[in-house]
């Protein structure tokens, strides 16, 4: 799919708001890949599609992730979560795109998990630091980013840990385990 | 084993700070047990036997976890996690305690789990506020399990996941599971 394509087709499914995190996070995507070396094509693409189901019904979403035998475990988590493995499934599943790659950094983009692709980092990051964003100390992370990929994802792990914890919210197992992957590899 | 028996190995084991530590740990779960209504001699014994590796050498302790094939994950974790799975070994296989109900509080007192036990949460919590702990707002967690022994477990869960986070330390699922699983029970 062209990213023209994928911008037009985001664009009919999402209010302005979220239409134009989506651009920042394809401009965002698009240097990180120049950065740190992946591939521009597929960050952009990857960048463009991941919130394909952020608007989708609960039920809808609940639809597709039981047809689809996706974890029942996600279903106890916030609605929140679901839009990211749901956009992976419509992706394949409505517009023809297999390239594991982009739909798996589109799986990914929320929770992160360990052992993260080039490409999922750049997504799941791209998302976290786009400059709409403004999150506290996020100017930070966007420092950080420059030049630490591993240390600016810590970093957005470590706020979104801390977050959630203050809003007393579940955490899904894949951000420990992605927090804890890269807090192994830095330190050990 | 007499709690008298219990006390006397610990002591000869642990330095006086950590002993005295232990001798908190046993008054608070003895009040925690008659207020929730658990096995007040269990509460007791376990809290006596809970640290009894604390001071053992990792490489000890990795011996013991490698000859009982304990989760090669836990390896990976610090070594302050260690004790208390190794804790439970030596006190089942040296010194013939085979009550399931006090080893597990042992086992988990550190990392907690999902659907911990009355035991284990009583040695969980009794560990966290007995009156030598000087740790950030444990007054409150103490004010908590006053009447609420899951709220109380909860925001000792909050302020170790916190402090992980701030340390950049690794968090063991277990935790996570063990404070999702309190969160999913107290807001659904």
């Amino acid at each position: 799919m062209e990213l023209t394509q994928a911008v037009e087709i985001v664009k009919a499914k999402l209010p302005d708001k979220r239409f134009r995190h989506v651009l920042g996070v394809i401009d965002t995507a698009r240097d990180l890949a120049i950065r740190f070396g992946a591939d521009v094509s597929k960050a952009m693409l990857a960048a463009a599609l991941h919130d394909i189901a952020k608007y989708e019904a609960s039920e809808q979403m609940k639809r597709y992730l039981t047809e689809n035998n996706e974890t029942p475990e996600l279903l106890q988590f916030h609605t929140e979560l679901w839009h990211a493995p749901v956009g992976a499934l419509i992706v394949q599943q409505e517009y023809g795109i297999d390239d594991e790659e982009v739909l798996s950094a589109i799986r990914f983009h929320t929770t992160g998990r360990a052992k993260m692709s080039l490409l999922e980092k750049i997504i799941f990051l791209a998302d976290y630091i786009e400059p709409g964003r403004t999150t506290p100390r996020v100017d930070e992370c966007r420092k950080l980013a420059e030049s630490n990929l591993d240390g600016a994802i810590i970093f957005a792990y470590q706020r979104t840990i801390e977050y959630l914890v203050s809003k007393c919210a579940k955490i899904h197992p894949e951000t420990i385990y992605g927090y804890n992957d890269l807090i192994g590899a830095s330190t050990n």
